[in-house]
């Protein structure tokens, strides 16, 4: 396998090339990775992209010929190649587990490293990160729309590049899709794969009816056809009905399903439906997959649509949103001492939480609902029995909770260099997604003007923010 | 390299054992990839992709762990199971060239091969095709908004998995971009890199003016400093000026230039430049890179932005569009006879371009502008002095034209299932790209309701794509 370690933005090499000649390359500093707004204006994300996280500090290496590479570029020192060529990553990565409920300017992963190293894979670990977030996130929203409908994962024609949309296959699933069409991401991640036929298969017979009873001879236990090609009510159906009644049903077998490709699916599933019914194939499903979403889906449904699953495409593998998480610096290690790092921004709800942190999820002991996030400085003690809520914008709003359940959300996935985590499999990310999402109110889980989750910040480190934010302000009026 | 040949939609593989039950697999056919609607209501769209599509042709092969995991699937024959085993890609494929303008509902690539062959080949193609035409289409776009300017490609943490981000900066190049921050993208395919310092690199200085001298002493024939950490127009211009004739001038350099990265780039680069000029820096250049996309770029150069090269991010490597390629067959073999296919929608629009075809672009010979393409049956032959276009929606609009340059769009890519295209360089694919960019009309490539680009169809074709049109109403009538 090709050795992705290059994949860092150029920045990270010449700027190491300056922390080596003023010998900050061993500086130990602390990044956080977040991000500041939900995809789709919605009210939460999901954690996804440790998996490609881990594959690419595990494997992380200059070979010879990146060293030659980076030689012939001219500007960088024969010392500083020396040094780039055993380079290796010798810090400690915490992250919120894949699958997990994420709330902006949260610190959903922390890197802590020596400098050169922690840029050197910054760029690996923000497109892991904002990849396999955007497709869990938008997976589970859909999957939510869904409600009590399977949704099968169909957009590998339509994903980034083989790698991109085999990818995007698994952190699907682990968002609630029960099963994908992409055959290499079912072998590879071992997930469950689903697929039948398409129009050019129908095409390929004299007719309608003679393409859907070779299909039932072949695979007459799992017969679910197309009947769009022509036109579903007039001819898909009633050829599919046909095939029940003289192939299938004197053989012993049911018509598993019929599926609608295109149309206008509201109208045509309860038609379908009916002439199933009127047939006495109540237990035929009816599978739709044209171009929908979250919230066509919610329209739809919202109109009585008949449907039994759902394909999804290119909305799950290929959302049209960006999902932004930054890598950014909060503190520097100084004669053994955390000093809090803050960049500020005259966009206040921009300037980013100084300091290494932790973030702890507060939850309902009753209802097992989560109540807030809370992000802490790395050495806080959390009171098990009472703590006090901040609003982070407007502090004097404030409640104090009693009778919770309290956890870090940060797990540590690599110690000194070594990788101590053990991920989950897909099925057991894809249950733990589905309990944690459970957690989360109605309202903060709606797809229109959810409820915004709280994300606070303890006063300890408010307080060292506030008094960042002073000081930089009277730097620059002494300007 | 894991072998990625099961990267395919699973119903391409049960169809296989339906076509495999009816003698169907070797039936020699036709599809044709084109696409409906260009990308952000464009005028065009470009081509890109074909490496991907060749790559995961020539490495077309089943593995024996392929087979044992599609055996594990029980639904398939031990005798199937061993054709696929021994399957290889046999057909021929036809494509136009990366970089060439396209446009809606012409055949860019045609794939003439055996049923079975051809279906398993369907989600590589599509996935490929897609995603490289829709980065080097958004690059275009992007490249033309900024005229002159040069564009960085920057987009490495935004893009779709590691991988996707690598090949989208290739496509980014030949699309018109001078460089990218992708040290991977870089050393695979010997693309011009950039990059110098990110916000983080700043502030592991005691001050800004620390930062900027490191930076300077390390590289100082290519000093560009990133001045928004704190202020742009307060601390970091002034701070770059200092640089520059503190420690660049004295030691007989130049300061390259500066990087703003946030705020108001309209406003802040005409006082920036306004601060370097005063200062004696006529020559320093002003680079931004602040979500940038075709349509913001356009705004603040039109408001005067004084900016000489660009760093666009997210918006190329990940723009917020689906590029629809379809794959359609057009075509059964019977008896050695091409019989055209024809997939009818209700909206005519969508009905498909059935038989074996090609694709012509006709060239004015005393502009170089293009006129129009023309599809034609695949036998057809084109008058080389006076050819006759017809509106395909409104026949009765048509127009002779003479003094022209033809030319066929697709060429051999693979025959007998050999390659035999050789793909140019990058450099001369952007160059190409650029060239026959140059015979679009401006009024097709402006970005605001641009004018409509001809994609006619021959007499022949038209007349087939009625008769079979008005046979299936018939059939439909009958019912």
């Amino acid at each position: 396998m090709e050795n992705k370690t290059m994949f860092t933005d150029f920045y990270e090499i010449t700027m190491s090339q300056v922390y080596f000649d003023n010998n900050l390359e061993e500086t130990q500093v602390v990044f956080d990775v977040f991000y500041r707004r939900n995809i789709f204006d919605g009210g939460y994300a999901i954690m996804g992209g440790l998996d490609e996280v881990i594959d690419y500090i595990r494997n992380f290496r200059l070979t010879d010929e990146d060293i030659y590479f980076l030689r012939n570029k001219g500007i960088f020192s024969e010392k500083h190649l020396e040094y780039l060529r055993r380079l290796k990553f010798s810090g400690d990565i915490f992250a919120i587990p894949d699958g997990t409920p994420i709330f902006p300017n949260e610190p959903v992963m922390t890197v802590r490293a020596k400098a050169t190293e922690a840029a050197f894979i910054e760029t690996a670990i923000l497109n892991s990160f904002n990849h396999g977030s955007l497709i869990t996130t938008k997976a589970k929203r859909v999957v939510n729309a869904a409600g009590d409908i399977p949704i099968m994962e169909f957009g590998a024609r339509r994903g980034n590049t083989i790698e991109g949309a085999t990818i995007a296959s698994k952190y699907a699933i682990i968002g609630g899709c029960v099963a994908t069409s992409n055959t290499l991401g079912g072998e590879r991640d071992d997930l469950n794969l689903s697929g039948t036929m398409a129009h050019a298969f129908i095409e390929m017979f004299p007719s309608e009816y003679d393409a859907f009873l070779a299909y039932a001879k072949t695979f007459p236990k799992s017969t679910t056809l197309l009947v769009d090609t022509y036109n579903v009510l007039k001819s898909g159906v009633p050829n599919a009905i046909r095939v029940a009644k003289e192939y299938l049903e004197p053989n012993g077998y049911r018509l598993k399903g019929i599926r609608i490709d295109s149309g206008d699916l509201a109208y045509l599933t309860k038609e379908a439906r009916k002439m199933l019914d009127a047939a006495g194939l109540h237990d035929t499903a009816i599978c739709v997959s044209n171009g929908l979403d979250e919230y066509k889906l919610e329209s739809i449904l919202s109109q009585g649509a008949s449907i039994d699953s759902l394909g999804i495409g290119e909305n799950i593998v290929n959302p049209k949103e960006i999902f932004g998480g930054v890598y950014k610096l909060v503190s520097v290690v100084k004669d053994g001492v955390y000093i809090p790092k803050i960049k500020i921004s005259d966009d206040a709800v921009k300037t980013i939480n100084p300091a290494y942190k932790k973030v702890y999820r507060f939850y309902d002991k009753e209802t097992g609902y989560a109540i807030a996030d809370v992000v802490t400085l790395h050495d806080e003690v959390i009171d098990l029995n009472s703590y006090t809520l901040i609003d982070p914008v407007n502090n004097d709003n404030f409640k104090t909770i009693q009778n919770y359940d309290v956890r870090e959300l940060q797990v540590p996935i690599f110690l000194g260099g070594e990788l101590v985590y053990h991920q989950p499999s897909i099925v057991e990310r894809q249950e733990y997604c589905k309990r944690e999402f459970e957690t989360l109110y109605p309202e903060v889980t709606r797809l229109i003007n959810p409820h915004k989750y709280y994300v606070d910040l303890s006063l300890e480190l408010l307080n060292i923010k506030k008094q960042m934010i002073k000081d930089s302000r009277r730097v620059l009026k002494n300007d």
